[in-house]
């Protein structure tokens, strides 16, 4: 708010708000609360995410990409219909694993954490790559399996044999009987492909802290089916390592999704934290130069919101530019204030009085637009005060 | 914030949260919020009322004064523990008509508009007279009466007789057989002092929009009972207006409290906006002078907010001020973004998430101070970004 820019800027980076608005809605009652304090400013409209469940979609709203539908193979071996978004820059291309392998796609009855593969993910980076992907950016949360990221890997050309030289059917406990891989028909695109992970968890693959015994049991599995999965993820990063010559089990992530995580730094894709990836793709680093404000948020804040999700990654970004941030939250959870802690300027439910859940939800973007109006009004009353000789 | 005055004043005159917090109590939470975002805010409390229940509270609170018990006769006759309280400059009294003249005072069951008096207002009047008070504000709202203030007079001295030279007993339905009104033993002080009632209806005493007809059902006044007492209010300001050599009855305000406004104004009293008497006693417009922001809230912000609430007070002495003004609310009903309009900058509400109203009245102070935290991160970053070249 320079004499010399007199219309103040304000980004608009809101996740979700989970259930009630997908974050272009958020990102768009935003704005109208802001011009109905003051039609004079400028709002860039960022919509962000995480990298977890809704990346794609909000990417593709926020580069005009569009969504192409899969018809893949789902965790146990149904048919999935998934789908992949293809970015307006016309070369990236974001695959979500819970959109063709994920635990939702499977009844809780029906779930089976040794049987499950991520075969339709390996579906989804190849229909991306048919759709002339450059770059493939794969969110790896919410996975049904342990495969450790076979079932792609085998989706996308790679061999896995038994003793007996037999195909191994699919799933994390098959992998128990792996004797060998063998990757002369991977798909060669892969290997120009740039290919990145977003992915918010730093687990190795094997080990008390590896995919099994952390991740297993949420997906199904028994204290023996993790010693047995552990075991046999152990023989597959074997058998990969022998296959590739290299052996990154140990880096962190690469117990992400079951171990989809190993294959995907197999396949040399880089693993980062999924707001950060998402950060780079929609550009808010070029957003929040000259920019006065930023307004990020999403529907729960708590104290998981510091680690990794998307208030965090907008206000660590935005205080690398020097723009001030506020979080506004559907609803605020314990712990929420950690974002204050972290040097957001504000953190404000949008909550207008005593109400349920299921009115709230039905409620967001008239309460995020009504709240935006009195943050913008506030805040220029900040810039005002400043400017009037007292 | 000019660069000679580094400190940021910010006024916080809120009322109270009803069933949740006293105004003191509001503003001592504000200041916590806004000190926990920059301790080196200068902070000024200034808690306010309207001139409804707890103005006397507030305005003890506000100036370290002390409440006053007096035993007085109730709305029917029955004792009632009062109080007024006597302010810390040590002239001047706060009495409230609910304290000894409310419906409140009466189950409902029990409640007689045509028998119901302000005796017991008189009383608290005299107690203050008796205190050394020079100035005495009274508030008369939430009356259960319909006497114009007859009984309060009667009180102070006044014999009101009927034909037969006898006294009448109190109650609204009496006055239908007043023949005289004698002011002679009126307490002498009165001609003394300052009296002020806090008025915030502009009803005349008789008629359709007299105190009978506006306010009498809603104190259980049938229509027979309505045209009954509207008559003897006609006698009574007849009656009075004999005695005084003065006719106020049309006067705004003289229908207030059962038509107490009447005898409040034929002892000279000055009626005013309660927010307007308070702001004066509490010297709100001092404090406003050079203050960077002003903080102010209820407990529910609606349509109603804006004619004669506190928020819309204190707003009206910001803007005078030249002040930006934050609304904080409880909670938000139909018609709250009022306050917007007549130019609060902002309003928000505190409200956490989903939640009942129990949990949130509990909890009104730890909101009040959460969101007082981030209205001064706002506001101050605001007030950075003028300042940061870019």
């Amino acid at each position: 708010m320079s004499p010399d820019r007199p219309r103040p800027r304000i980004v608009v980076a809101p996740d979700s708000f989970k259930e009630s608005l997908a974050a272009p809605d958020v990102a768009a009652a935003v704005r109208r609360g802001l011009l109905a304090a003051d039609p004079m400013l400028d709002v860039v409209e960022v919509p962000m995410a995480d990298g977890g469940e809704g990346t794609a979609a909000a990417l593709v709203a926020a580069t005009d990409g569009r969504t192409v539908p899969v018809r893949v193979r789902g965790p146990l071996g149904e048919d999935v219909d998934a789908s992949f978004g293809m970015l307006g820059d016309g070369v990236t291309a974001v695959v979500e694993l819970a959109s063709a392998s994920g635990l939702e796609l499977v009844r809780p009855q029906h779930r089976d954490v040794l049987r499950a593969g991520t075969w339709g993910t390996g579906q989804l980076v190849r229909a991306a790559l048919d759709e002339g992907a450059a770059r493939i950016v794969v969110g790896i949360g919410g996975s049904a399996t342990n495969d450790g990221g076979a079932g792609m890997l085998a989706a996308l050309g790679a061999r896995l044999r038994d003793a007996s030289g037999a195909d191994l059917p699919p799933g994390g406990a098959a992998l128990a009987g792996l004797a060998s891989v063998d990757l002369t028909d991977l798909d060669p695109r892969l290997r120009q492909v740039r290919l990145e992970a977003a992915c918010d968890v730093d687990n190795p693959l094997l080990g008390p802290d590896g995919a099994s015994a952390v991740f297993g049991p949420q997906k199904g599995a028994r204290p023996d089916d993790v010693r047995f999965l552990d075991a046999a993820l152990a023989r597959w990063a074997d058998a990969l390592s022998r296959a590739t010559g290299q052996d990154p089990r140990d880096v962190p992530g690469a117990g992400a999704a079951g171990g989809t995580g190993l294959a995907l730094l197999q396949l040399g894709a880089s693993l980062r934290p999924g707001v950060e990836l998402v950060a780079e793709v929609v550009g808010l680093a070029e957003h929040l130069v000259g920019a006065d404000l930023v307004i990020t948020g999403e529907g729960r804040v708590d104290a998981q919101t510091a680690h990794g999700k998307t208030p965090a990654g907008v206000l660590a970004a935005a205080r690398a530019a020097g723009v001030p941030t506020v979080v506004l939250a559907g609803c605020l959870g314990e712990g929420a204030e950690a974002v204050l802690e972290a040097g957001a300027a504000a953190l404000l439910a949008v909550v207008p009085g005593p109400a349920e859940t299921a009115e709230l939800l039905a409620a967001g973007a008239v309460n995020v637009e009504r709240t935006a109006r009195s943050v913008a009004g506030l805040w220029l009353a900040g810039a005002t005060a400043t400017r009037s000789p007292t």
